[in-house]
């Protein structure tokens, strides 16, 4: 069923890796529409609509303090504690993702810094449906926590009973969130980008979503809002040699593909034995999979390619610009070095794509569709910003004043000249 | 002519500092019609609109070493030193910005990091029109060179013989840029966004532009390439107290106002002395402005504003998330700490806004429009990306293997789970 891409030309690398394309023509159309209804409608716009897409009433748009605490119960103790570890890790590695003021005198007298000041008012969106992303919740909450930001909110769709999956707010009280509403979708956006009586407005949005919330984010970072990137389906490139276990190779191909069924994995290899082995091991793996049916409908979008060099496998990958890159090769630090564009790398055989979904410290929401090229995954700076500061003394502008006054001319600005000339005046 | 407004009520800040609104719907169907014809028609498309829109016929649309080479002669002397000092500061500044990669092991044989890669290619925009912004040169490709982004292009609308004004050439040359090209505007973000025959297309795309630029940035960000920022009229908001020389406050707000008719600048002061000075000395510095009908057009834009107390300034200012802000008091360093939302701040009476667009060593490319609250200015974040790297050894998996197991098993993704359990029977 799965064939291999023997040797492909470099020129027809482009077409083989294309990603699974969407149209949503319509779909931008039909989330405007709903954006704008919140806008002007507000709480009871977004009720009408959980009515509709969630189909649940809801009197209240927040979820209480005690249904907050209520998650503990409801929470298996060995849940609870792998939710511990995993806050513990992501917490010590997006820690020392924090930089230093350092104050630079560009020349005597002239003083320049910048302060990383944490995102004043953001929001979380947390997809519902059958997959609850707890550990979304992780890898968004605790970079919010350490940047510092001081309103962090988070929406997520009920069920129709109007609960949030405990585990998800289990996972928001162990990361101090509290503000957190029952909004789900393109409603949910449109709340946090616009504000409305129960939900506050915020400066930036992030989180993942399906092909809606991915159009309602880009379509309210237009005027209103940040995001935190664009998303798309989720991707993995999978580069092995013979010293590859082809079982774990395959069960990494695997955990990609349960994502969705527009989900792609490639492997790339210089040996066609560890292609053969690997395509064995997935046929093999696939069957007892729950989500055999997902995976086995993004297994047609996948690829597995074999290559004449280290050298083509390294340019074919930093084309692809794979969201999660595993490197399952002896000598991997190598391949590492030269990778340029990637969202997460994993290397050697015990580093699982998983490890980074959950529990290693590092953050798994990453650039996806070829974004790699420019976008770098969330860390600790996605919830900081940088104010530049400057502070110039008598003898400073003394230093660049003249220069200044020369180039504001040529440009044609006379008041920018100006504002130095009356300081050297004195 | 200027009116104070006196101590206003917190709740009308919003309204009162409102940005001068722009209707662009219209725009917004021009902007796409181009993008897509240049997309569609590469080289030949963009000449097209170059006879159309800058009335210029050309056959190349690159710039030869020649034109480059010939910059030289054509700028004065003063201007290059000028130019050749400002390069010195901003390379200082920002080489200042770059981070050593820390691993970090999150718990034994669990090693994680980041490493800072420059995006392998961008595109820079300088727009051409009455002011030639050599010194936009300066801010974005020195960042970009510190970087090691590999490939830089340049686009500048040329004049209608066919030629980019010489300062900008002088500019990119002394910073390093060669590839260069003779198209300005909507088909400039085109021809970068998508590539053309002799255009190639870039990663992200970085520089100012009238609201055709920025519509046409925000249109090819929405799936094709990263840009740095939404843009907008320029603005500043001055805070200053009475040991303020009122001269250098109103070149300080004039410097803002002739930069375009949709300019906004605000004064903010708890002593009604000082904005009833400022304003008579801007009405004398205004007579003898080259840029006066400019700037007496956003004046009209412009608020003045008594408050009560330090606090409710703090407040108001970062309520306005003003693009630049300009401190002048005694305690300026005590306004600093507090504040949360701003692009570039300038402290202190010797430090003008106009040292920061040219010469000090900070960039001038920063957020307008309240994107102060989200966004950084540009700076040599701007350039990189992060890729997380992570290593983990048969140790690290045994570490955090059944926390990753439970969680996974939760969300229901068992190929997750699959790819740490085959791993932990070795």
């Amino acid at each position: 069923m799965i064939e291999i891409i023997r040797n492909p030309a470099p020129e027809t690398w482009k077409k083989i890796l294309q990603r699974p394309c969407l149209d949503n023509e319509n779909l931008d159309q039909i989330v405007a529409s709903v954006l704008s209804k919140v806008k002007e409608g507000g709480d009871k716009a977004i009720k009408a609509y959980e009515k509709e897409f969630d189909n649940v009433d809801l009197d209240d748009l927040s979820v209480s303090i005690e249904e907050i605490n209520a998650c503990e119960e409801l929470i298996a103790e060995d849940l609870k504690s792998a939710i511990r570890l995993a806050i513990r890790n992501i917490t010590c590695f997006h820690e020392s993702q924090k930089t230093e003021t350092t104050k630079i005198e560009t020349m005597p007298g002239v003083l320049c810094w910048q302060k990383s000041v944490g995102i004043e008012k953001v929001g979380l969106y947390i997809p519902g449906g059958t997959a609850p992303l707890f550990s979304t919740v992780l890898m968004l909450a605790i970079p919010a926590k350490i940047a510092g930001c001081k309103e962090i909110i988070l929406c997520s769709p009920p069920n129709t009973e109007g609960k949030i999956n405990p585990a998800i707010l289990f996972a928001a009280k162990e990361t101090g969130i509290n503000k957190i509403f029952k909004i789900g979708g393109i409603q949910a956006i449109a709340a946090m980008a616009y504000g409305t009586e129960s939900v506050p407005k915020v400066y930036k949005i992030f989180g993942p979503g399906n092909q809606y919330v991915t159009s309602a984010k880009q379509q309210v970072n237009l005027k209103d809002v940040a995001i935190d990137m664009p998303a798309g389906p989720s991707e993995v490139l999978v580069i092995a040699d013979e010293s590859a276990n082809p079982a774990f190779v395959a069960a990494d191909l695997l955990s990609q593909a349960e994502h969705g069924a527009d989900s792609q994995v490639i492997l790339v290899s210089t040996s066609e034995k560890v292609l053969l082995n690997t395509i064995n091991e997935i046929e093999q793996q696939l069957q007892v999979l729950p989500r055999k049916h997902l995976a086995s409908i993004a297994l047609t979008n996948s690829k597995f390619i074999l290559l004449h060099s280290k050298k083509e496998i390294v340019e074919l990958s930093n084309t692809y610009a794979p969201e999660h890159l595993i490197i399952e090769t002896e000598d991997y630090s190598d391949f590492a070095d030269r990778i340029l564009n990637a969202g997460s790398v994993f290397l050697g055989h015990y580093s699982p794509e998983s490890a980074g979904d959950y529990a290693s410290g590092t953050n798994h929401t990453l650039p996806t569709n070829a974004y790699a090229t420019a976008y770098s995954g969330v860390n600790l700076d996605s919830f900081l910003k940088k104010i530049t500061f400057q502070e110039i003394s008598k003898e400073g502008i003394h230093n660049i004043g003249s220069s200044i006054e020369i180039m504001a001319e040529h440009e044609g600005l006379f008041a920018h000249k100006n504002a130095v000339t009356l300081r050297l005046k004195y």
